[in-house]
């Protein structure tokens, strides 16, 4: 199904919805109130070989920020998730599952430290600012809670350094991965992160102010006409492979961490507090009764999964599948899903339902799939 | 700006989306991280008057309930509103406009109220559920809180009792004006409210469960044929003569209630207790400082706004236009506005900068807009 978007104030553009559309975006999705590109004139394969060559810019503004300042920012931060965040230095970025007391998970946002007493949660899609608030003022906590008017920008593929470098200095190289620098554009402090949502390395930059952001898209662009850089966005195929997981998509309200196989993001000894400690340590107990894994299966290329997909094995529903596309690089589907105990070890041969009533053969696999 | 829009597990379809898209619709929006039709084949001038003469069906499943059930609900429900619902009985709908600790709107849902315990927060756009759920968690209340399969369905215009009546009988003749009644469908118990985001009459009906929201779907329709009941989606022209205002456009997080016409909503005599209480007093002592009002603007038909426009007066910039479009019942534009204390008495001429680059001369008028 698709039809055309309709975008008001309430559905908002980003400083970067005009030049993607003069670049011929092809579709939008809309993520945190706002509209996030999810295609253009490349097929979704010929994008997927362009990321993994080239760079391209995506028009990531819709990755919203849950600003935490004050006297109780790293408090309420530590609240929010069970990652432990006792260590956590200035100029580092965590991914960081955040959970409700019954441990589901709510968001699995990065979360960049700026200063011991000040916070951004870059996050998936739903309002954690309703969340954050919410606790504050149940638990009476002394910050402030605010989305700033930050704006991503994501530059990614494997030439990504040498087109950020034109824009912002040779410095920008020795970013680490999940650290950020605060750079300088026109006079402007940028954060730059060694982050973004593929596995092909590069940048995600938080312009603060509309202008700012498009003059930034601008300065990229231009910079990167003999890089052959191009309009981005998250690709399906490249997303998958890498098990990259997307919150509303592969996990929802329903799951719980352990499920979504994040478990290296919990400290689950008891030696910190958060909402949903209890609930999760008891889920670690027995172990989680379900898991998302790969899935890799036969025959011809399959419809988009707007709905999960049954995972058969003999004539038992073992799981289901969130999100798959045509590979080109294996010849074959590839798919997310969530697998039952006792049916999600890598190899094992199952039956995928899909909405176009075909019944393809798939094997389950490791994340991130094998190269 | 328009564009396809991608629908996925996280985008959500509805029980009635394959209905709508069979009867031809032309657009999406995207509410509570679900598909909201925007228009079908008639233009939105067509679409107004046959709303205003006909009878219409509303896939307005997007309007999410977020249930309160337990000890505590009836406490937790009154902590979120300024509304006074200690007189509230079961079976009344309520209009509550929702505030943060800083009286900054969140939300206006309709509240449903089910039972001494048992409350449905029938939300517009942004995911209440997890303010709800923080303020519970951080007070540590005792009650459940989660989102219900309800998928809303909406029957509007004057022809919607008599349409209403030849499926749930003639009781629904009864249901007062934001009241509701239990009714049985398909032996299954249905909420049917006098409620509906237009002043032409109506209902909103609450079936739980997809495949009975669909079976509903069908039953309206066929039973429809000769009122010429059509698909239908609120009408931005209706809406706005009527003084409908939509979260997200008119009012946001920006804004409090006073701003936003809602004093009547508010109750302010301290007696009882409500997050953002005493910030929503301060603001009473003074009276806020901006108003939404109508505006009505001479020239051409107006593009959409996408973002607020200026209202000028004289060469000083008074306010903004949040949603306008052209009537053909005025044959003007009609549009509503926020705009600063001294400039929001109705007959104010003012001047009007949309985003086309005309200046459009216009009059503030009060809401509802006159007949």
């Amino acid at each position: 199904m698709a039809a055309r978007l309709q975008v008001s104030r309430r559905q908002r553009a980003t400083p970067y919805s005009e030049r993607v559309e003069a670049l011929g975006v092809s579709g939008f999705s809309v993520v945190n109130h706002t509209i996030l590109p999810k295609g253009f004139r490349k097929t979704v394969a010929e994008d997927y070989w362009h990321l993994k060559t080239h760079v391209q810019l995506w028009d990531v503004g819709c990755q919203r920020q849950v600003a935490l300042q004050g006297t109780d920012a790293a408090k309420l931060a530590q609240l929010m998730t069970p990652r432990d965040l006792r260590k956590a230095r200035v100029g580092q970025c965590l991914y960081a599952p955040m959970i409700d007391a019954e441990a589901k998970m709510l968001n699995d946002p990065i979360i960049l430290k700026l200063a011991e007493d000040y916070y951004w949660f870059s996050i998936a899609d739903a309002d954690m600012l309703l969340w954050a608030k919410g606790l504050a003022a149940g638990l009476g906590l002394d910050l402030s809670i605010d989305e700033p008017d930050v704006w991503p920008l994501a530059v990614q593929g494997p030439k990504s350094d040498d087109l950020v470098v034109r824009v912002l200095g040779e410095q920008v190289r020795d970013i680490g991965f999940f650290k950020f620098m605060v750079c300088d554009f026109e006079g402007h402090d940028l954060v730059v992160a060694r982050t973004g949502f593929s596995k092909q390395g590069g940048f995600e930059m938080y312009p603060e102010g509309f202008s700012l952001g498009t003059r930034l898209w601008d300065a990229l662009w231009q910079a990167g006409a003999d890089f052959e850089v191009s309009p981005g966005c998250p690709n399906l195929i490249e997303r998958i492979e890498g098990g990259l997981l997307s919150y509303g998509n592969e996990m929802t309200r329903d799951d719980n961490p352990l499920e979504c196989g994040l478990e290296q993001y919990c400290q689950l000894d008891g030696s910190i507090d958060y909402i949903g400690r209890a609930a999760l340590q008891q889920i670690a107990e027995t172990g989680p009764e379900r898991l998302i894994r790969g899935l890799i299966s036969d025959a011809e290329a399959c419809p988009a999964c707007q709905h999960p997909w049954p995972v058969m094995h003999d004539e038992q529903q073992v799981g289901y599948v969130t999100s798959a596309i045509w590979s080109p690089r294996f010849e074959r589907n590839v798919a997310l899903a969530m697998l039952d105990r006792g049916y999600w070890e890598a190899g094992l041969e199952v039956r995928v339902r899909s909405s176009d009533g075909l019944e393809r053969n798939g094997v389950i696999s490791y994340l991130p799939m094998p190269d």
